[in-house]
């Protein structure tokens, strides 16, 4: 028999995410094992920064509580470097999951090392050189965000264009953030389908741009939640511009992407793979 | 005999990541792993969107040769939904490991229902409600970025407040890109010192205020990166300015942490924890 919920029959999980340091990491592999699983209704919890004996014994207290509440176990996904903390999470009545455990064991084997069971390393030292790049990256990001300037474009990894709410600004943090790229945009308005050109001295920086482009109708709705009633919003000056658009980005030779039903993550990857970044 | 390189001791090994999504997923798991291993040298190298036979076969390709050029087999990490595509890329001669099957498996047995198999559904469709949020999140961050207005705060979930260069404006974009969280951020500036108060109307948002601190050292330095042999960036200056904030956020009753040594996850991670948020 299926554990159903009382009044329905959608089944009610809660997850627990547990970890030494941010649990990010494990949220993102459970959170895209469970998306495998549509019937189920999941709770998810993060308790992150677990790292003496003491916060071990709550978690353990907080997730066993919740089972007696749920009437069902709660299932645990840990990344906990420290095997000892591990072993008393994991006296939790509730299924467990060690996402280190299972792929330590045999990554140490393959690569015939002990691993270093030290906490927290995965996101980098506020010393790292990586993480400095992060930072300037979003600083040089938020500098060049929506055509405020063409300055210093020869430093940009990416230069995206798009009419006004493609996404452009999102994208451009995102790839700032996650991969300390930078990235700048800019908006094709209609002056610049007048003219028939690029916008300011984006022709010299051709190789680093990227195109993103829209179906008119989401485009109109996201418009018209902004400026409702507006000619900016109208789905005839949408068409308009997303066909002047795209025919300016065909006849530049910039690639583009159809951002309409793609997340911040997909348009990102698909930026990188297409421009060569990393 | 450990595998060593040509001219040295250190171990180094390629590693995929192969993924039907972005397969940002599965490098962050694999990264978090591979950091427990400080003495190889890893290559990585991330292979998103493999959906189809042809891009399997050409995954098989290219591990293979880079195994042949490497003169050790590539580890390859997988998050692939089908299993079809998912035995093409394991016939790899590589060393594979499958976030996916290693734990789609025990979850289904212990949920009771088969996993659907559907790609790419872990970052949320562009119409998802969690994907409005997050734009809306990002662009209401933007506008409240470093104290431009304290219009609208009581929309606000969290209200950084430190001196500059403290790492406010990436935390509050973290925050919103991640979380689909408000977050606008305020400068603490020498005016406010002297005056004896929290900037413009943030006494009226104590609940969401949220400080952070640094090492006078360390933001002397980040300080003169930017305006080399400024007062601004002076380490008398830092130390001032820095020992005030702390006494005002401690006569406020503002809860704060000190950012000098901890990466931007963790900072939004101590925050959601410490204002109780999600």
């Amino acid at each position: 028999m299926l554990p159903v919920s009382e009044n329905s029959m959608t089944i009610k999980r809660t997850i627990f995410y547990v970890s030494d340091g941010t649990g990010l990491t494990a949220e993102a592999l459970g959170h895209s094992l469970l998306t495998q699983f549509e019937d189920v209704e999941f709770t998810q919890v993060r308790i992150p920064f677990l790292d003496d004996k003491a916060k071990a014994l709550d978690a353990v207290e907080r997730i066993n509580a919740t089972g007696e509440a749920d009437g069902l176990r709660p299932i645990v996904f840990t990344t906990l470097v420290d095997q000892e903390l591990a072993a008393i999470v994991h006296e939790a009545d509730a299924y467990s999951l060690s996402f280190f455990e299972t792929f330590l064991a045999p990554l140490e084997a393959e690569l015939g090392v002990k691993s270093s069971h030290t906490v927290g390393r995965s996101h980098g030292s506020a010393d790292s050189s990586d993480y400095k790049n992060r930072i300037e990256a979003i600083n040089y990001t938020l500098a060049h965000d929506d055509g405020i300037t063409d300055r210093d474009l020869e430093q940009a990894d990416v230069v995206l264009v798009a009419v006004s709410r493609c996404g452009k600004t999102p994208t451009s943090l995102y790839l700032a953030m996650q991969f300390g790229l930078k990235a700048a945009n800019f908006p094709l308005i209609p002056e610049d389908f007048e003219r028939g050109r690029l916008p300011g001295t984006l022709n010299r920086h051709r190789s680093k741009l990227f195109g993103l482009t829209i179906q008119p109708e989401r485009l109109a709705n996201i418009r018209e939640e902004r400026r409702a009633g507006s000619k900016y919003a109208s789905l005839a000056n949408c068409r308009y511009e997303v066909a002047e658009a795209e025919k300016m980005m065909r006849r530049e030779g910039i690639r583009w992407l159809d951002s309409s039903t793609k997340s911040i993550e997909e348009i990102a990857t698909t930026i990188l793979q297409e421009l060569k970044l990393r």
